[in-house]
């Protein structure tokens, strides 16, 4: 087989910036051997002279993005600093030099996916970004390269693994949230500031681009409906759990009759339903394809060698292309097809009401009157009323609330979490 | 996107074969638009002439395999007649003619490879059979082209839906073999003689394929070690309940320390362990990478559509490469790298035995003599003993077993089940 050589710079040498190089620097005579491509760490950017130091590589430091954007023996720019800017500024100027960029900046990504794959096509290189959702499994390879049969009509995710392994933990033992917050983050599972990940920022960047990918339209990061966990009460896992359900903040994503929704927010599903025993930081996609039915792919979200794993694997994959795929999605959302955030699902709902005859019948008479179904009701005998619906849409549901919050024997509604059957 | 045009033959017209047929008639405009291919089917060949006008595609009906191979018009041969004969000589003309080749057929291609890969290089067309294992869910694509940057050192799957559906109705329903072996039959997912799904012959062709691009070595059919689910017994699936364990039927394959070593059998795992978690006729691979860790690809491992997919899906993929890959494996088992059937696992032993005082203590002491350490013992009032041991060589359970049977107190092994832990 003959070998083609490839000069890659890494640009940031953190967690994931670092693992890359590890990877590359072991497995280059594997990866020549097996797929033919020499794939050789020319340059990295990095401030942190003592991180480049620990990675033995102060030789190959770059003065700044202009030196690896200029030689000519660069072809692949892969990044890891995360957030846009730097990262996109730099990223253009290395796409409108001709060169292919591999990145796993999904927040980049969700919010400037045009103006960089406008560059690629200026330059004719490539742009490859499996490592920005569900660490080393692949994702985007599979909605891309392996369903072109398949009619996408839904997604379903875990895609965060910090809210996944807060979640784990109040259901497996009973915590409350902010403790578990912060076990999460003594383990480095959650960062300081916690907000990207716990109010459902990672997972909307994520719902983006998937869903953009899966419906083959372009999806714009606002109409992506957020919800996070900071809210969750450990009573209603529990309670849940009575009723047969798992709560997990989902990425949930469907498209039919020209209508596209996407969402983040927490949700109960069957605990019989595969995505339930996605435990602690792992993470998963659950695809429906019209042709292959429904198929989970199931992995590490995060981490330097997982992510690596990704980045790797596109660098390999964008050294065998003369040309190189472009996503100018054949529609926006607004021309041929509409996003709806008046989105259809069951609602779990937790009330306070006084110790009055009737007040379960008052409630229902004011849902039918409202047209939501109850499907399922659990009383306990400390004034606690839990209703599960049928599949509504949420302006009906809301307007279902407010009724019921009106009523003399309802104290308040404490919580409405979504229920995906 | 320029559109390329592409003529397609499909030998058989069977389940996948029709199904195939639908996605291609149903999808084309799709396709062209998505992934710039136009795939016409230009000939079909089947001789069930009721099949042909079923599928309105009399038209199409070639009236040999050699009308296929000699029009220029067709690029890529997909064949669904399963079996070796005739689909191997069919298949070894239209590579000698430059078609590339997509396939379903594992039991050829685990028999055949090295032919039609020589074929294949000969003519300079490529070979391409995602769809041989786990239907519509891109297992082969994982393994070949996301995973470059790892060394795949273990492989776990539950790769026949027949014998899955089996065995978790007798786990869920405690419904003895022979019971669900009839019911599968009535529901079409068993063949009328059961032996190659029931015996392990789908499985070990499916772990050949597999473990041979897992670890870039082709191991030779005959060192898949093979045994079936026809002698399990629900008693045993009961107590392994019990014991935290759920049955499966596994092809699992290791590779380490230049020794490779493939085989499918019954066994426990740990109920907590994702794959114990899919039931029915659904499949999953559970792979580990020394980069990316634990993956798992889960979806229908047969039926029209979803097996379908995966063969459009090649053939999508077949028609983007001007240069097809090879696999003229990098190492034949016997150069670089030896197959080994002396494996290591845990086991799980039932014994009947005899209302003696001390028996458990004699097959211990047998047992610690060999080398077997117990792990876990299940004593019933019934006479029933079971031990579930620690890690050790099949060669070293054998002899432990042997030497436990021939104790007075013991009346005889009953069932001897591996467990993957």
């Amino acid at each position: 087989m003959s070998v083609k050589h490839v000069g890659v710079a890494l640009l940031g040498l953190g967690v994931v910036g670092g693992g890359t190089y590890e990877i590359l620097r072991d497995k280059r005579g594997m990866i020549a051997k097996n797929d033919g491509v020499d794939i050789e760490v020319r340059r990295v950017l990095d401030r942190n002279t003592e991180r480049l130091k620990q990675l033995g590589v102060e030789s190959l430091a770059a003065r700044d993005i202009d030196e690896i954007v200029h030689d000519p023996d660069i072809d692949i720019v892969a990044e890891f600093f995360g957030g846009v800017e730097p990262a996109k500024s730099f990223l253009i100027k290395a796409l409108e030099a001709g060169k292919s960029i591999v990145t796993a900046n999904k927040e980049m990504l969700a919010k400037s996916w045009r103006e960089l794959e406008s560059a690629a096509e200026r330059g004719g290189g490539g742009l490859y970004f499996e490592a920005s959702c569900v660490g080393g499994v692949p994702v985007i390879r599979t909605l891309t390269d392996s369903m072109q049969g398949n009619a996408v009509t839904s997604l379903k995710g875990i895609v965060n693994g910090t809210t996944n392994y807060i979640l784990s933990r109040m259901s497996d033992e009973g915590v409350e949230y902010d403790v578990c917050l912060k076990e999460a983050q003594r383990l480095g599972y959650a960062e300081a500031d916690p907000t990207a990940d716990v109010d459902g920022f990672d997972s909307s960047y994520k719902n983006c681009i998937l869903s953009s990918l899966a419906y083959r339209v372009r999806i714009p990061l606002e109409s992506v409906y957020r919800e996070g966990i900071s809210n969750i009460n450990v009573k209603d896992i529990a309670y849940g759990k009575e009723l047969g359900y798992t709560l997990k903040l989902l990425a949930i994503s469907k498209c039919g009759n020209g209508v596209v929704e996407a969402r983040v927010h927490p949700s109960f599903l069957p605990s019989s339903h595969p995505l339930a025993a996605v435990k602690g930081a792992f993470n998963a996609l659950y695809i429906h394809g019209d042709s292959v039915d429904d198929i989970m792919l199931y992995g590490r979200g995060a981490g330097a060698l997982p992510t690596g794993s990704a980045i790797v694997s596109d660098i390999v994959f964008a050294a065998g292309k003369d040309k190189h795929r472009r996503f100018p999605f054949q529609s926006e959302v607004g021309e041929d097809i509409a996003v709806s955030d008046d989105f259809s699902s069951s609602h779990y709902i937790r009330f306070d009401v006084k110790e009055e005859e009737g007040t379960l019948g008052k409630i229902s008479g004011a849902f039918a009157k409202c047209g939501v179904p109850v499907k399922t009701v659990l009383k306990k005998d400390d004034g606690t009323l839990i209703i599960v619906t049928h599949e509504v849409r949420e302006s009906v549901v809301k307007r279902a609330l407010f009724a019921a919050e009106q009523l003399s024997g309802v104290e308040r509604v404490v919580a409405h979490i979504r229920v995906e059957e």
